[in-house]
């Protein structure tokens, strides 16, 4: 006795299959036993079981509940201002002398108490819980020191226990170098205070940084990352966003679970990260959002046969994107990805991306039952509207 | 004895006040009669009026309801599998070949079922309502010949008048020639006998054409706009989109309501539409969605003062968009427009470019209690977000 039978549906299971990236299953079914997926399969095949609730689903299409693997989206005030000076021709010299950039969120997320936060964090969680998310990557990195950065690991895991989603926390230890702050001084209490902490609290799931000259060096990347080895945390690594660090070598000799951005990964790095199995998860809200020109080598990338995930970035300085369909159909649209990739970027690919394959991100028998309903007559719709929300959103099980 | 007032808000009245756009009112109430806004102002101004039901806002944001004054969102299929191939680098003559294009669109709406044209329909609405529409244009234009394009208008009466949205129809008469089609023909056919027919039901509230070299001259579209003229329908224009026919001039000479798109548009053209009152449309979806290079000429309207409404343009081939709130975002990433413009372009311009303006698009006593609330802290955040929905939809006095 199944306890729910979703039918009358056709599934990308995302489990490929004789060609079909997406692995396909027209006039579907779904059964589910408590939190977990027990049986997919044709209409017809499952017809005979018995389940406590049958759900029609009128010819929608299913798929994985999404899974946005890259945000940041714990942060106080907004960047709007800032958004509308760089329209206007401001330049960043003079959006950072008129108290932008992250400086500015590092402070208004100071200046916010921890309720405040919440409600903030919360907000934009619902927002990709409408857009289909169930499972979402928080990353810390608007704090200043140790103890800012466990605060805002603390309001992560208060989002975590309060609502129907599967967290993910990050603590991104190196991520912008306070005003005035001791370069050598700070790298060294993220990474021996800081972190130690943080995993000795269970606060972090993975370590992440920001390696790029306007941020950090390829050094101070594997001083953290060596640490994060010792205490048993996978890395991740914002990688060559603006330059190339070769970060992304850097990050596949660590086992890293993905390097992020990319827009100018060379073919070492990418050969490093198909050899490591390093996702690459690309984010082209902040391409769109600052409208850059340089794209991510997608070509470098499938010939290396490297994993691609897409997400949000949901940030507020360069991503503020609140819809996760957005950055499939901005995947197609900015970066050439196929309908497939994109969708396959922001549900297998993206459980990958955070080390929960074995749980997430397909639709098979043993998954948790986290599914998405979509109202398209063929997958690659999902692609190609421009800001498609999903029918429904069932989350370990339940319709939320 | 009112019968709402909402209070504990912030209002864009979006009626400008001393060289402020939105013409701001902080700390602000709105009293709500039927379906009308009776009374706008501080709070503590109206506090002391009695009303059946007061809604507390909780300190959110009131905009007018959204006005989306350029859709073609009634057709049958999509053009999924065309905009995948063009990301994969196709050209125009192979989706051509491939059996794509808007002749696509065109057949798809013919096989289409009148109840499922309108359930689709639909199902686009509910989108734009979640997006905070509140009133919205509707074209025709995918019917080959009279009686397809009087049955596209039945849909969207269809639909006027089950869906708690303002709808307004327009006949979009000239938008593709048919293939095969003798051009002479199709052009007397739907001057002469599609117009006054559709006039005389009173199936359209505008008439539009699309003046291209890939779709009407000029000559045939003044023809249009005089039988429009004869028979008291005022007109708009797809202008200057793909290159410039001088046909912003042509629809400021009719008086047109608006000329929409307008990349091409130059300054002779820009004067014609400010001495017209001819608002000017733009459509950020298509430039996005084709990847376009060349933006809307915006600094010369702001000197000529012609004013810019922005839409969604929803419609299968050139934008697949579904959420206002997009169109905003992208006018000021894609086109440059500051918030405060964005904001203007989907209230009051667009009621304007719809003829609308006295009716809606403004807080103020006497118009429509059309609103939409927004949990914001400030106004730029509408065109900063990507993907932001409004908390609530009032339309007519009532939440949706
Ligand atoms: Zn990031
Ligand atoms: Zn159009």
């Amino acid at each position: 006795m199944w306890d729910r039978l979703l039918t009358d549906c056709h599934v990308m299971t995302m489990v490929p299959r004789d060609g079909d990236p997406l692995g396909l299953v027209r006039n579907a079914a779904i059964g589910i036993v408590g939190e977990r997926i027990v049986r997919v399969g044709r209409r017809t095949e499952l017809a005979g079981t018995q389940a406590r609730e049958v759900v029609p689903l009128g010819g929608a299409w299913v798929t994985p509940g999404l899974v946005d693997c890259h945000t940041h989206l714990v942060f106080g005030g907004t960047r709007a201002a800032e958004h509308a000076m760089r329209r206007a021709g401001a330049t960043y010299e003079e959006i950072a002398r008129a108290g932008g950039g992250i400086a500015s969120t590092v402070a208004a997320t100071a200046a916010a108490s921890v309720p405040e936060l919440v409600a903030q964090g919360r907000q934009r969680l619902h927002a990709l819980a409408r857009g289909g998310v169930t499972t979402v990557e928080i990353k810390s990195g608007y704090g200043s020191d140790p103890s800012s950065e466990l605060r805002l690991l603390n309001v992560i895991r208060t989002l975590a226990r309060s609502e129907p989603m599967r967290v993910v926390p990050t603590l991104l230890a190196l991520h912008a170098l306070p005003k005035g702050a001791d370069r050598a001084a700070f790298v060294e209490q993220m990474i021996e205070e800081l972190l130690p902490t943080a995993a000795r609290l269970g606060l972090a799931a993975g370590v992440d940084a920001f390696c790029e000259t306007i941020a950090f060096t390829r050094e101070e990347t594997e001083r953290l990352f060596e640490a994060a080895d010792r205490l048993g945390l996978p890395v991740r690594l914002h990688a060559e966003q603006l330059s190339n660090q070769q970060g992304a070598a850097l990050a596949a000799r660590y086992r890293a679970l993905s390097a992020d951005h990319l827009e100018h990964l060379d073919e070492a790095g990418a050969r490093a990260m198909a050899e490591a199995g390093t996702v690459a998860v690309l984010l082209p809200g902040a391409f769109y959002a600052l409208q850059e020109s340089r794209k991510p080598p997608v070509d470098l990338l499938r010939e290396h046969r490297v994993g691609i995930a897409v997400a949000t970035d949901c940030n507020p300085g360069t991503s503020p994107m609140l819809l996760p369909q957005l950055a499939m159909n901005m995947g197609c649209t900015l970066f050439g990805l196929t309908p497939e990739e994109a969708i396959a970027g922001m549900t297998i690919n993206a459980a990958r991306a955070l080390g929960l394959a074995q749980e997430i991100g397909t639709i098979e028998a043993g998954k948790a039952a986290d599914l998405a309903t979509w109202r398209i007559a063929e997958p690659a719709e999902l692609g190609y509207w421009i800001g498609l929300a999903p029918e429904r959103r069932i989350y370990r099980g339940v319709d939320q």
